[in-house]
C-alpha cells in the first residue's frame, strides 16, 4: 500500500496532526494552563529539556537510568527536582506504616534517648528495644545504646552502623542485591529492626507525627498509610491492641492538623500479610468493618501486603474477602489491593490483578504488570480504578533497572488514572514524594511532557484518595491556594536564583 | 461504586470471562491447533511452565532476566530452546550483512587461509586483510596471521584473541559496557575489524553462503539482509562497486537455493548510514530505484542504519526520502526503517517513529519506543506495519536489562504484527533465530502463552516479508511441510528423549 506525497508541506501537516493526536492522549492533557502557569511551564520545560539533552546529546549520567542509590545526589542537583520539591503534590496514597520517616531521625532522635538497648544476634542482625532493665538473653545480649556509643571509638561510624541496620542503602546495589529474592530478605529484615524502636508506644505516635511533618515539608498535604496495626509495647512490657493503635493514629492526625491547619490529614488502610491463614484474614476483615464504623474519618479499608511472588494469591482468600458483601445486610469495605507487583506474566502474582479488579478494589497498589493485560487496562479505565505507581520502590526492589522501561509510562501516555507514591521511602533513603515525582516526570514521560502532567498527578492524588466528597472539596481548595503560591514563588526572582 | 457478589460461583464465572477476554487478544490467538499440534503444545507448555516455576517458585536463575552473555549456556540446556531450535521459524527479516555468521568460522576457516595478515594499531585495535605482499605501514605493521599463530605459544589463546577482536562477548558485560554509548563504540569497532576478512571478494560470497547455511541449520528458510553494499576488494587491491555486490548476493542466493531446494531464498535491503550527507543518501535512493528494476527478485528496498540516538533524524532526509514519490512518474521504493530504537521518549530518535510510519515504511526495525505512543500503535495496526523485534540486540545494546521488561511484550499481548529477528547475532555469540525466539517466548509472553504464539510468529515472518505473493505462497507451502515434520519429530519418542 504505497502512499505518495504531493509535496513536503502536505507531509509536514500530516506529521503534525499525528504527533498532536499522540500527545493528546497523555495524562493531564485536558488541563488548560493559565498565563501564569504557562510561564512556569516554560521554566520547567527548559530545565527538563536541558537535563535530558545533557544526557541524550552529551552523554552525561541520567538519574532515571541509574540505580536510585547511585543517582540520588545527581537528582538533588537537578533544577527540575528543586521545582518539584516546592510544588504542592497533593497526597501520598501508597505508604507503609514503618518506613515513612528519615532513618536519621531514629538514629539521632530516638536511639539517643534513655532506656534504649541494642543486641546483635547470632546471624549478626541487630535488634533494638526500650527497657528499664533489659532481660538476660544469652543469644542476644542487650547493651545500652548510649553506653555503647560512648564506648565506641568513632561516634559517626557507630551512628552509621545503626542507620545501616535499618536501611537498604549500599554502595554497589547491583552486586549486593543481585535479584528480587535477596533484596526482599534484606528489606523485611531492616523493617523489622526499625520496628524495635517504632513500636514503643511513646515513639509510635512521635514517629507518625514526624512522618506527617516530613511529608508536609515535602509539600504533601494528605497521607493514606497501609498499617499492620502492630503490637505496640510500653516500657513495662505491657502491649496495646489494634484499637489502641487506631486511636493513636487518630489522635496524632487530629493534633497535627491542629498544629498545621494547611494539612488535610490522613487515613489508615489496615494491611494483613499475604502469608497468613484464612482465619486470621477473616478476623482482620471483621475488625476492619468494625473500625470503619468506629473511625469513619480515619479508617479507609483493607489490603494484603508482603512480597507478592511467594505470597498467597488473593484467590486463596476469596471467601474471606467476599465476606462483607455476602453478609445478610452487605457491608461496603473498600479494598486497596497490592496486585501485579511482578515481572512474572501469567503467574499467580500476575493474575492477582484480575481478582483485585473483580473484588472491586478502590485503587491498585503497584499494578506493575497491568500493561501486559489488555483486558485489565480496559477494566481499570472503565471502572476508574487508580493505579498507585511507586517508581523507586520498583527499581530498588528489582522489578526494573532503568526507570525509562517502567511499564507505567504506557499508562501515563494513555491518561490512565495514575497516582505517584513512595511506598517505603525511608529504607532507600528517599523522603516525601519528590524523588518519585522526579523519576516519573523525567523517566516515564517524554521530553515535551510538561506542567500539565505534574498538575494532573497532584490532582489525581486528591481525587482518587479515600476522602469523602466534602473532605476532597476542602483539600482541593487548600491545594489550589498552595498551587498559586508555588507558581508565584517560581516566578519570583529570588526563587529562580535559589534554584538556578 | 461497590459491587456485591451473589456467590462464589458467580464470581468465578466473571473471573474466567475476564481472563479469557484478556488471553483472546494475544498474538496467534486466531489459530486453532489440530490434534497433533495440541499434543506438541502440551509438551511445550509443560516444559515452559516447568522452567518458569523453577525460577518463580524455586529461585533458579531465569535466562530472560539475565544478560545473554551470562544466560546463554542455561538457554542451551532448556528443553523449550531445544524445541524452538528444531521448529521451522520461517524468515529472519532483520539482519545485517557483516554479522550473521558464527565468528568461529572467520577464525577457523578464514584467518587460517593463505595471504591473511593482521596488524595492531596504536589504539590496540586489530585489523585483518588479505594481501599477496602487505604494504609497509609504520602505524600498523602487517604480519602473516599463520606465521604469528605458529609463533604463538598457545594457539587456542591466539585464536581466542582473534575471536574477541570481532565480538562483544565478555565476562562481565555490565561492568565492561556501563551504558549504550560504550557498547556502541565497541560494537562498531568489532564489526569494522571483521570486515577486513569479510570484504575480501572470495570471502564475501563464502560468508554470505555460510550465513544462509547457518540460518538454514537453525531451521530458518528465508532471509532479508540489510546491506551497506560495501566496497569489496580483490587480492591485487582492485575494488568492486555496489552492482558487483548485488550480483554476488544474487549468485550466492541462486546457488544456495539450488543446493538446498527446501530454502526459499532471500532479499537485500540497501542501508545507508544515518550520519551521511543528503547528497549521498539521495544517490543511494536513486541507486535503489535502479537496483529494484535490475534485481527485482533480490532487492527489497532501502533503510538507514547506525546508532539512532546520535544519528540524524529521518526528517533531515525528508526531501531525499520523498524523491521516489515526487518523481514525474512516482516510483514505489519500499522502505524498511530502523526507528525508535531508544529509551529516550520525545527525542528525535523517538519521533523517527512518526516519520517512518508517514513515509510508509513496509516494516519498522526495532520500534522499541512504540508502546509509549498510542497514535503510533493505532497507525501501525491500521496500516498493518510489522515491527521487527530483536530482543537480544536490545539487551546487549543496553536498551533493557531484564527481557521481561521489553516493551514489545505489550504489543504481543495485543496481537500487533510482530516478527522476531536477530539483528547482529554473530557479535553477541548467538546463531540463527532460536535464541531470540526463546527470549520472546519465555520472557515476553506469559506462562500460558503457547504453541499458537510461536506458530504465528513463524507465519508472520513469511507474511510480512518482502516476498511477492507467489513467492510467499511457495514459502508458506514449504514451511507447512517443515511444520508437519517438526510436529512429528517432537512426538516421536527418539526426539523426546533426545531433548528430554
Ligand atoms: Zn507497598
Ligand atoms: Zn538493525
Amino acid at each position: 500500500m504505497p502512499r505518495f506525497f504531493e509535496d513536503k508541506y502536505w507531509y509536514m501537516q500530516q506529521r503534525k496532526a499525528a504527533m498532536d493526536l499522540d500527545k493528546k492522549e497523555i495524562i493531564g492533557n485536558s488541563i488548560v494552563l493559565n498565563s501564569i502557569e504557562e510561564k512556569v511551564n516554560q521554566i520547567l520545560l527548559a530545565a527538563k529539556q536541558d537535563e535530558i539533552d545533557n544526557s541524550y546529546k552529551n552523554g552525561k549520567p541520567f538519574p532515571p537510568a541509574m540505580h536510585f542509590f547511585e543517582g540520588k545526589q545527581l537528582i538533588e542537583k537537578s533544577k527540575v527536582f528543586q521545582m518539584i520539591k516546592i510544588m504542592p503534590k497533593g497526597a501520598a496514597l501508597h505508604l507503609h506504616d514503618c518506613s515513612m520517616v528519615d532513618i536519621n531521625w531514629l538514629v539521632y532522635n530516638v536511639s539517643t534517648m534513655d532506656n534504649t538497648y541494642m543486641c546483635t544476634d547470632k546471624n549478626n542482625v541487630m535488634h533494638y528495644h526500650f527497657f528499664t532493665t533489659p532481660p538476660s538473653d544469652p543469644n542476644c545480649v542487650w547493651k545500652s545504646i548510649n553506653a555503647e556509643r560512648k564506648a565506641s571509638k568513632n561516634v559517626t561510624l557507630f551512628n552509621q552502623k545503626l542507620y545501616d541496620s535499618m536501611s537498604l542503602v549500599v554502595d554497589k546495589p547491583h552486586i549486593v542485591y543481585p535479584s528480587i529474592n535477596e533484596v526482599w530478605v534484606k528489606f523485611l529484615q531492616v523493617l523489622d529492626v526499625a520496628n524495635g524502636f517504632i513500636n514503643y508506644a511513646p515513639i509510635f505516635s512521635a514517629y507518625f507525627y514526624e512522618a506527617l511533618r516530613e511529608f508536609r515539608e515535602d509539600n504533601v498535604q494528605y497521607l493514606e498509610v497501609r498499617g499492620l496495626l502492630p503490637e505496640v509495647y510500653e516500657i513495662d512490657g505491657t502491649t496495646h491492641n489494634k484499637t489502641w493503635v487506631m486511636e493513636t493514629y487518630k489522635k496524632v492526625l487530629q493534633q497535627f492538623v491542629k498544629d498545621f491547619p494547611d494539612f488535610s490529614g490522613g487515613k489508615i488502610i489496615f494491611s494483613g500479610l499475604r502469608f497468613w491463614g484464612n482465619d486470621q484474614i477473616l478476623d482482620e476483615i471483621k475488625m476492619s468493618i468494625e473500625f470503619r464504623q468506629k473511625f469513619p474519618e480515619y479508617f479507609a479499608g483493607y489490603d494484603l501486603v508482603g512480597q507478592e511472588d511467594p505470597g498467597k494469591p488473593l484467590l486463596d482468600y476469596l471467601d474471606d474477602l467476599l465476606y462483607p458483601s455476602n453478609l445478610q445486610s452487605p457491608v461496603d469495605l473498600p479494598y486497596f489491593f497490592h496486585a501485579g507487583e511482578t515481572d512474572w506474566e501469567g503467574t499467580f502474582t500476575d493474575v492477582n490483578l484480575f481478582d483485585a479488579v473483580l473484588l472491586n478494589t478502590t485503587r491498585i497498589g503497584h499494578g506493575y504488570a497491568i500493561s501486559k493485560h489488555p483486558q485489565i487496562m480496559k477494566m481499570i479505565k472503565s471502572r476508574n480504578i487508580a493505579v498507585e505507581v511507586n517508581p523507586i520502590s520498583n527499581q530498588v526492589l528489582k522489578l526494573v533497572d532503568d526507570i525509562r522501561n517502567h511499564p507505567a509510562s504506557i499508562l501515563l501516555s494513555q491518561n490512565f488514572p495514575i497516582v505517584i507514591s513512595a511506598d517505603d521511602p525511608a529504607v532507600w533513603g528517599a523522603k516525601g514524594l519528590s524523588y518519585d515525582f522526579y523519576m516519573t516526570f523525567m523517566g516515564m514521560t517524554g521530553k515535551h511532557a510538561d506542567l500539565k502532567v505534574l498538575k494532573q498527578l497532584a490532582l489525581n492524588s486528591l481525587l482518587y484518595s479515600a476522602m469523602s466528597s466534602e473532605e476532597k472539596f476542602r483539600a482541593i481548595d487548600l491545594w489550589k491556594q498552595k498551587w498559586d503560591r508555588f507558581l508565584m514563588s517560581i516566578l519570583s526572582n529570588e526563587e529562580i536564583n535559589m534554584i538556578g
